[in-house]
């Protein structure tokens, strides 16, 4: 069978399943790829774990989303997430180095290999012919571990490009075209492919910003194959051992077609407040900016800067702009200032930022209230640049570049001076700061994990009882959000690394006494609580499933169940069961005590069971949706301790 | 009679008073700077006068302390300055230009001229032969409105430079001499002023480094003569015309004599937490560290920045370090990139952040928890970096540089190599950029404030009644502080510029209910409050005293007064009287009713009046120390209707 690029990635990856449309896939991960915001959690997790060191081929952490140190918590954490690296086997890329995932593509990214990623757009590398894919901090946790991925086996998408990208028209232009299109749930449940011979004016770094924003299509991935062009990439790179073709077999197929001639994208700008809400610039030109902000992982290659430097080059930006240049890396920037483009930028008027993430994720150049900012980053959701009620388009760097120089939002095929050419550096640098690499073994378990004030290991977490005589400390309605659960936010994200500390967070918009009644519970044999549909709805933050059960939640019976929860609350070993009767929730009160006999074998025997009411000699019936695999790791007391036993008996042999 | 520097500037500049020391001098002011984080208010104090234009020769706004931009309040302060400094005729300098002090110098500063800045390091402009001189925010606006600026005068220490540095040895190295020598208030009510032939060998920027610390020996200000090298420094700067020789008269006398033989200064270094715990660096080298930081307007010029690069060209620094660079201004930095000092920089290991104050108040750069930190800013006071419990140890670039390089403090003249030569650069930026002209009359009128939500109008102040029955709100011990009249902090201080909300914490410490009975005194007369001895000492922040001024405070009766707090009250139309027997303190109780009549009358008569206790039909005498043009303002209600009333008087004319 003629196998796609996609299919040949996942076939030469499956330990488990069959790749069969919608049914669930276990992957073998060979790289990973973790951020400093969602790091400290997966290095806290692995610490909890037991790890002995990281059984991927290559596994890195980087430092880019909290640079920006106003008091000692960020750096804090990256002595932590150092420590952690060295104690545990990874990389480590430290603070002012830039933003993981071109640091990523240019040290560590290999075609054919896998990557899974605690940031959403790990899927940036699939432009290197990688199965790149983003996922909670957790899974991310396991795959360093050694186990599976699992995802259902997505429909893969096949997208021709054809045709040159003409004038002011670049790889941001195409991914706006795609999202147009299909706006942001166009491709869920999908892995886009891209081929066909427009591919060949696309530099690896053209295809990064095309795969990236597959983030923003709700896509599982997106693949490149690995050409000559990759082959290019990684020689540039001093890296070309690591190069190995991978590309569709002759008369492969897709599960889904479509064609995108390159020669008739047009300039392209999404629209606030969605990325899927583009629109030809064109159709806006005129409209009054006050920023003009160049960086981000959706345009981090030395193209996309230097073809800012040479169009305004001798210019000057118009009044009132923030012409915010925010360089990838620290790499990057040096080859920018070599070659003179920094020193353009600055001359027309440009504020220099430190090599990060920054304001793509609101930590830095957030606008002023009620002002249009043109970005080059991949998302404009409302709030997202740190200003509340914020005005962001997205667009590519010609368009941010003239525009900045006009004062409005400006189609750059309107200039009057032709479109610059930009060369590449000839010897670029390769920063030998970027990566500190794995510690031997040897050293590596001499590491002490550095812990500041502010980081705390995981607590402990214990086995499900067989037994269990348990308090309903909440009864909640329908559509409990994970905000309600456990809020967002300054007041509670600084204690991220805590989880003694955050738990005090724990439903405190619903009822301020949860904490109080459930840390009490905790020697007690815990408690349960009851809710509505849809609970756990929103945010995928594994904060609120971990809080609850640090405070003694068992048990979580409800009508209906928000995915992502319920494989948090499994995750964290808490027993996630809905009403066989629907009606039984009224007859559950607040303070009502629940009595399970013979858990295990109960849960053995079937999808459903009983629970007695206590005192009101009740009985009603629950039903669970747990895999044998789920069962395990719940009556463990979650991953962390079924992966600590696993290890030990694999130890044991 | 022979005059020196100091005296010269003084005497062309004097308005009122004598020059006999300790005595109050009024000051003609020709130049005025502000800074964001003071400026807002400054602006906001012009506008409640009805200012109609700056009457100083040269006033500019600066935007570099609070330049990251995590939600709309900065960049929202931003616009607002923006508009204030057109409409009032000021220059403005936007974010991204870099620290007020060293472009001041650039660009504005004139020798022979005096400058007031809200900036307790506007000092380091006394480089240039000028009279420069940190202030409180109204301070600075009664200046820019043409009011002089009183000061008693001070003595004047001259200090003769002789001799010549020695190779690893800097500029900072001779201004941490003088506080190794003297410690952190050994300047106060004193001019330091410096000659001799030693300043051959210091430039202009040596002098700015040596000037702008002279804030840390608590001086009145610093004054360098205006000689050949600034001369020549100007005309680099392509202000040639500027130049004005001033120099001291030969046989001109100080009130106090030292003398630094600069080739006897050695490597310097304070430790933490003041800048006066001066030692060699050789007493402690070996001490670990964790960041090496260059920057601040402690060490602003091109030098400082370049002979860091060259230090390090070529090597790494230490594993671990964080090395932080932060540019002084866009001028600058283009400098150093076109120079290749920031490709060296950036190849060593630095992190490059945008140009600005940053770290040196805390804004980014923060040390992680116990950690050392090295840095070439003007102080380490504890906290300032915005780690709590951080240790900042305060050194040349030199040193900065080469402990970057071993890991530990590190003595430069210790080093395997030659002490390297900055050349300047042949052909220095002049970034025109860095400063906004003020508009014309016409177009500045037209000019509206643009204000963010969270700016807003100082609420207007009305006069003083002449007979006045208020209750006794609080009655309070010894020892009050302003910060438990008005927290500090990032719960309060980001509604700065907005007054009605700020005075929400106005004496929430000491009682949660004080705002909102203030609020109702406010439409019966307002109301008075008793205090102990040394009432409103700490910070000098205007807010403890315009916060309980808009909650309809009128009279504070205590048994005396920290003095810059008895200033603030007064200018904000509060009596600030003390008991003439200190024993009717026990007297008076919370809540009692004091009644003043005849209050203009009786301020007139002399310095005791009498204060009825309503009910207890109880007398108590009470005395002020107001000067005449004291007691004008305050029964106008404050300096900004006395000003704004003298405007109108000089406008009628």
């Amino acid at each position: 069978m003629q196998l796609n690029v996609a299919q040949k990635l996942i076939k030469a990856h499956l330990v488990s399943g069959e790749m069969i449309q919608g049914t669930e896939i276990g992957l073998k991960i060979d790289q990973t790829l973790t951020q400093d915001a969602t790091g400290t959690m997966v290095m806290l997790e692995l610490e909890a774990m037991g790890l002995e060191r990281a059984k991927t081929e290559v596994s890195a952490q980087y430092v880019d989303h909290n640079v920006i140190q106003v008091d000692h918590k960020n750096p804090d954490d990256h002595l932590f997430l150092q420590s952690a690296t060295r104690r545990f086997g990874l990389y480590y890329s430290r603070p002012g180095n830039g933003v993981s995932h071109p640091i990523h593509m240019q040290r560590l990214a290999k075609p054919g290999k896998t990557l899974l990623g605690s940031d959403s757009h790990t899927c940036a590398n699939g432009c290197m012919g990688m199965l790149a894919m983003g996922a909670g901090g957790i899974d991310v946790a396991m795959a360093i571990a050694g186990e599976p991925f699992y995802v259902r086996m997505p429909k893969i998408w096949g997208i021709k490009l054809t045709g040159k990208l003409a004038d002011w028209v670049s790889a941001k232009d195409v991914i706006l075209e795609l999202l147009r299109r299909h706006d942001v749930k166009g491709g869920v449940g999908k892995i886009i492919e891209y081929y066909g011979p427009g591919l060949e004016n696309l530099s690896a770094m053209d295809r990064h910003v095309i795969a990236n924003m597959g983030a923003e299509l709700g896509a599982t991935t997106s693949v490149f194959p690995s050409d000559v062009e990759i082959q290019r990439f990684l020689k540039e790179q001093d890296r070309e051992d690591d190069w190995l073709e991978l590309v569709a077999d002759k008369g492969a197929t897709y599960d889904i077609d479509e064609e995108i001639n390159l020669s008739e994208v047009v300039p392209l700008i999404a629209q606030p407040s969605s990325p899927g809400n583009v629109v030809p610039v064109s159709a806006i030109e005129g409209t009054p900016i006050y920023q003009s902000y160049i960086g981000s992982s959706a345009n981090p290659g030395y193209r996309d800067f230097a073809i800012v430097a040479q169009i305004v080059n001798g210019k000057q930006i118009a009044d009132d702009i923030s012409f915010d240049i925010n360089p990838t890396s620290r790499q990057l920037l040096t080859d920018l200032v070599k070659e003179g483009h920094i020193a353009s930028l600055l001359q027309s008027g440009a504020r220099l930022h430190q090599a990060g993430c920054n304001g793509c994720i609101g930590m830095g150049q957030a606008p002023a209230t009620g002002r249009n900012s043109l970005r080059t980053t991949p998302r404009n959701f409302p709030g997202r640049s740190g200003t509340k009620e914020d005005s962001v388009y997205l667009c590519s760097p010609e368009t941010a570049a003239v525009s900045a120089l006009t004062g409005k939002i400006t189609d750059p095929r309107t200039m009057d001076f032709k479109y610059p050419k930009v060369k590449d550096p000839k010897k670029p640098t390769i920063d030998i700061n970027l990566l500190e690499e794995p510690l031997p073994l040897e050293k590596a378990r001499a590491v002490e994990l550095h812990k500041g004030p502010n980081i705390s290991s995981i607590p402990q977490l214990d086995e499900m009882p067989d037994h269990l005589v348990i308090p309903v400390l909440l009864k909640m309605g329908d559509n409990i959000s994970t905000d309600e659960i456990l809020a967002g936010g300054a007041r509670v994200l600084p204690f991220r690394s805590n989880i003694p500390e955050i738990s005090k967070f724990a439903f405190e918009i619903i009822d301020k006494t949860y904490y109080k009644r459930g840390m009490e519970s905790v020697s007690q044999g815990g408690h349960a609580i009851v809710g509505g549909t849809n609970y756990g709805q929103g945010s995928s933050r594994e904060h609120a499933a971990l809080a609850p059960r640090h405070l003694g939640l068992r048990v979580a019976l409800v009508k209906d169940f928000a995915r992502i929860h319920w494989q948090n609350l499994i995750n964290f070993g808490v027993l996630p069961v809905t009403f066989v009767n629907a009606d039984d929730y009224d007859k559950i009160s607040n303070g009502d005590v629940l009595e399970i006999s013979n858990l295990r074998y109960s849960l053995n025997q079937g999808r459903e069971f009983p629970i007695t009411i206590k005192g009101k000699n009740y009985l009603i019936r629950v039903q669970h949706a747990l895999s044998e695999r789920h069962l395990e790791i719940v009556l463990k007391g979650g991953l962390i301790n079924w992966i600590r036993d696993k290890q030990k008996n694999v130890t044991n042999i």
